[in-house]
């Protein structure tokens, strides 16, 4: 993921935040799971500039969506007791969502401010902006 | 654990998975619950090197396995909560075994990568490697 | 410091990094001190990525540039030791630079990726785009 | 880095530390600065175990070697005060050297256990294995 690729990745998510109308904060990693965009629109909850990133590691983390992972990690589902790892970077709801190129995951967006439903929404637009 | 049993493990551990076809990340502790061996297959998930160290740390933290601690940590039984204690070290799931020695445990196996039963499975593997 | 205005800053800066051929990390705080734009240009140094957050941080916690605050942060100086403070936010070289509008400190930009003088640079350059 | 290539490295470095008699903790990190590889050889320092790691970390974070990066961290010189950032993962003293491929830095080993010399003495041997 270049800088260009992360920002078209941005600024297709805030065109969809804007058109539903509500500010988010929205992060893409790279392939190495490091921060290489982020921008938090006017207004949008400072709560979630953290949230953000760490839904965009989280999805690169293990490869999949926050939506699909979220479930697993329920009081007795597979995964629970998962968000205690990984120092504190890891958020198990909905809104971040891997960046695919060649078949492989190469990064991933996130995207929160909203409700879940909201934030994978305007994640899954950016994701079309990849 | 000596280098040489860390590493023996690891590698009994990576066999099973190559085996199974699933890339895991694979970690050994020794007896005072300290890094001994590590080692993340090609393309395993990034988030699960933390989590295969401490899903080994756990499991020497209260020699048992993770497998058999999981139930104890739901909601409403025992140690719910627990997951929170040890500076983000504990994972309460599948994949972290002892390693036993004359009848008392000298350290422990964590992997992770899968489901929590390829984890469990390979981390097997790992144990027979000792 | 609107996200657009961020943005501003964040380009004026790399357009002075590409011109200099330094690949460098970007980041814009607002007035509040929290993150509104980043921008990992492309080779940028991955450890320079919390660091230019920080020197960002840092510039608008104190209203000062970073280049400024240096100084009086050396043994034997009056703020030796306030690097360890802020729970590890606070960069103490140049860098960062306070935005201000109005006669006012309303956000600050941080800069790293290069020598601290190139990094002050990008940073004036950033500066001079809001 | 490939984790045979990664296993490659602490294997050399270990048999340079077993010629010189130091036994030391040896980390490999991959181009996303992330953990591929880890060994402590028997009786290395347990308070190694993490500076090895966040040797390789600081290698690769600024690519360059944590030698050369070193006088510019101490008092009164450009960057003091940078061991504060980067959430506790840099290390500003000998050890951490980047391994390179085809005129980049594709990830760092890192050494931990004895003198700084002798720690970077073993890095360089793990590059060499390369």
């Amino acid at each position: 993921v270049t800088l260009s690729a992360a920002q078209a990745v941005v600024e297709a998510a805030r065109a969809k935040a804007e058109e539903i109308g509500v500010p988010m904060n929205i992060a893409v990693v790279d392939e190495g799971n490091n921060l290489t965009a982020f921008a938090r629109m006017d207004g949008a909850w400072l709560g979630s500039i953290d949230i953000a990133k760490n839904k965009a590691y989280t999805a690169r983390a293990f490869d999949m969506s926050t939506k699909d992972l979220a479930p697993l990690c329920q009081p007795n589902q597979p995964l629970f007791g998962i968000h205690a790892s990984n120092q504190g970077q890891l958020i198990i709801f909905a809104g971040g969502i891997p960046l695919e190129a060649g078949g492989k995951v190469v990064g991933a967006v996130g995207v929160s401010g909203g409700s879940v439903e909201a934030d994978h929404e305007v994640a899954e637009a950016g994701v079309a902006g990849f």
